[in-house]
């Protein structure tokens, strides 16, 4: 098989033209056409010299070649192939099967389709929605306002400051297969020493999230400013923000578009949205946890259950796809808790006819 | 802490007034209202008694109360408390912590934004790009047309036929919550037989993917037919229709609006896809496998990051959040497979410095 790129006005025209033909149209295919080329991952990032010489070649996708052997190949949009199966010399656990969440969010298509919709989402609601409202001078910020709680949320009306989105880095905008890899190669549990290394170390060994420059690069665009709020150390600012421009997501300035953990702080991150907040109208938020949209969600000691239910059962539901812009992370966070009995309620519990024999 | 319902008319009221007052406000804030009450699930499923004590009562979210303690309490929006900690009696696999996967799925406030946030859109597509299409008579089938493939997609035109939404049931419409506690209780595999006990007797022991009762009522509102497409049996078609209903998602009828596998039928899911197409233009699709999409995604043996590529890196991506919508399951599927070798590409494998020495 031949590996190929597939050039980007190819992506859009041919959508618009089959799929896409409505108002909305043109809106949700833009931050396709917005980055250098379709959706990309690292599994999708040649190297200097493979992008050379797929440019020299350059066959189209689908097209059907003969090969030497007399047998039909068909062009794939495929830039890496698969590694071999049956490595030699690789440790067992190499081979063996990866935990279920590292399988969903690095290797699913699944996983990857999520992300692509909720960054399409952002975009969808930037342009429209906010587009809308800022022709009226009716934008508010969409950070809760001092004294809401979640079941008493506030938001505030922006006035004249510069419109920002504002999300999280790691697994929002950034994959960190590197680290991830390591980790589970090793079959060892998160340790901060170790990812303190990683974000000094690991700057090239990272994705974008699917979806995430296209629509980063379109916000930049249509004039709003990019903020990464993030718990990385304020110590490895710029290998954060090299990572950042690695994966097509910068730039990423500290203490303007960028802010980051400084050192003894605690990993709330209402303090920095606060001050983010006094230069900009946050229009928008995205993250992979509830701690990126507010510090309220991350009560000490809240039952399972309880957590759950203020994200579905408050006045803040609306708010999720339409201003909050959740990404999915099965690996790690806040939300990863609890026994059986803390998450199944007990009206929903089924035991097999053939066990109760 | 005493448990309040919230009224559906106030959660709208109050979003519009304080967040959304723009064009698509309305929009947005629709499915809110259209529902019983704010999105629900299981835990927030009070019995029919409950339910009753519940409006008799009535007191307002965020409300204090001074209680006979003397001390302070506040209304919340919970109506069922999470369960005492330390049930005495339980098997020790009851108290110990639940595997990730469940844990994000069934637990976490993260889980249930991306539902949330998948239905918004899907509810705000259907509202604003096929309605504006619909005028214009530009409708276009989002099925890959005979003939299609991942890299070369065709959509056709629909002509005059009735539009409808075709969706998967398990963790699309409905969370399996009996099933997911019985195998994690037991620390159990999956297993077909135990699985068709389930069909047949676990109706009422689900609850509706969070956001997704109110979406399909509201797309139903709008003249469109709700059709589910899932590989559980025709022979727990009743059982299934039950369940849908208890979760607030019916009507469902076989072979019209509720399309089940057959005996002895193989799992793909185009060949019914396509009868459904016979009647109906299906402008939208959700699903939690990609095989809710297109079967043209399982290629028997295709390598991790083909398969993920297929998503993100052809074609198809603009359709994410745009036509088709994608729900979260990092519980079971057939996104869930390879090592760490095949889901980590060479170039994004990063070792711990430390580990070198």
């Amino acid at each position: 098989m031949i590996p190929a790129r597939l050039p980007a006005g190819l992506a859009i025209a041919a959508i618009v033209a089959t799929s896409l033909s409505g108002c909305a149209a043109a809106v949700i295919a833009a931050p396709l056409a917005a980055g250098a080329g379709v959706y990309k991952s690292a599994q999708d990032r040649p190297s200097k010299r493979e992008r050379k010489r797929a440019q020299q070649a350059a066959p189209k996708p689908g097209q059907v070649y003969t090969a030497p052997d007399g047998s039909k190949v068909q062009v794939t949009t495929l830039t890496t192939l698969p590694p071999p199966s049956g490595v030699s010399g690789a440790p067992a656990a190499r081979g063996s099967t990866a935990p279920a969440g590292i399988q969903y969010l690095y290797g699913s298509g699944e996983a990857a389709a999520l992300s692509i919709q909720a960054y399409q989402a952002l975009w969808n609601y930037l342009k429209v929605e906010i587009g809308y409202r800022r022709d009226k001078g009716q934008v508010r910020s969409v950070v809760l306002a001092p004294g809401s709680t979640l079941d008493n949320p506030r938001f505030e009306p922006c006035g004249k400051r510069p419109m920002a989105v504002v999300l999280d880095v790691d697994e929002t905008a950034l994959l960190n297969l590197g680290y991830e890899y390591d980790e589970a190669v090793r079959g060892r549990a998160y340790d901060p020493a170790r990812w303190a290394r990683w974000e000094q170390t690991g700057a090239d060994k990272i994705a974008a999230v699917p979806g995430a420059a296209e629509a980063l690069a379109a916000a930049r665009r249509e004039g709003f400013t990019i903020i990464f709020n993030s718990n990385r150390s304020v110590a490895s600012a710029a290998q954060t923000a090299a990572a950042l421009e690695q994966a097509g997501l910068g730039p990423a300035d500290l203490f303007d578009t960028l802010w980051l953990r400084g050192e003894g702080e605690p990993s709330g991150k209402d303090a920095r949205r606060a001050k983010i907040a006094q230069r900009y109208c946050i229009v928008a938020m995205a993250g992979d946890q509830l701690g990126d949209f507010s510090d309220l969600f991350n009560a000490p000691d809240a039952p399972v259950l309880a957590r759950r239910n203020s994200v579905e059962g408050t006045l803040l539901a609306p708010l999720w796809g339409a201003g909050w812009f959740m990404l999915p992370n099965p690996v790690y966070g806040t939300g990863l808790k609890g026994g059986v009995d803390d998450i199944f309620p007990p009206d929903a519990r089924w035991t097999d006819p053939e066990e109760k024999k």
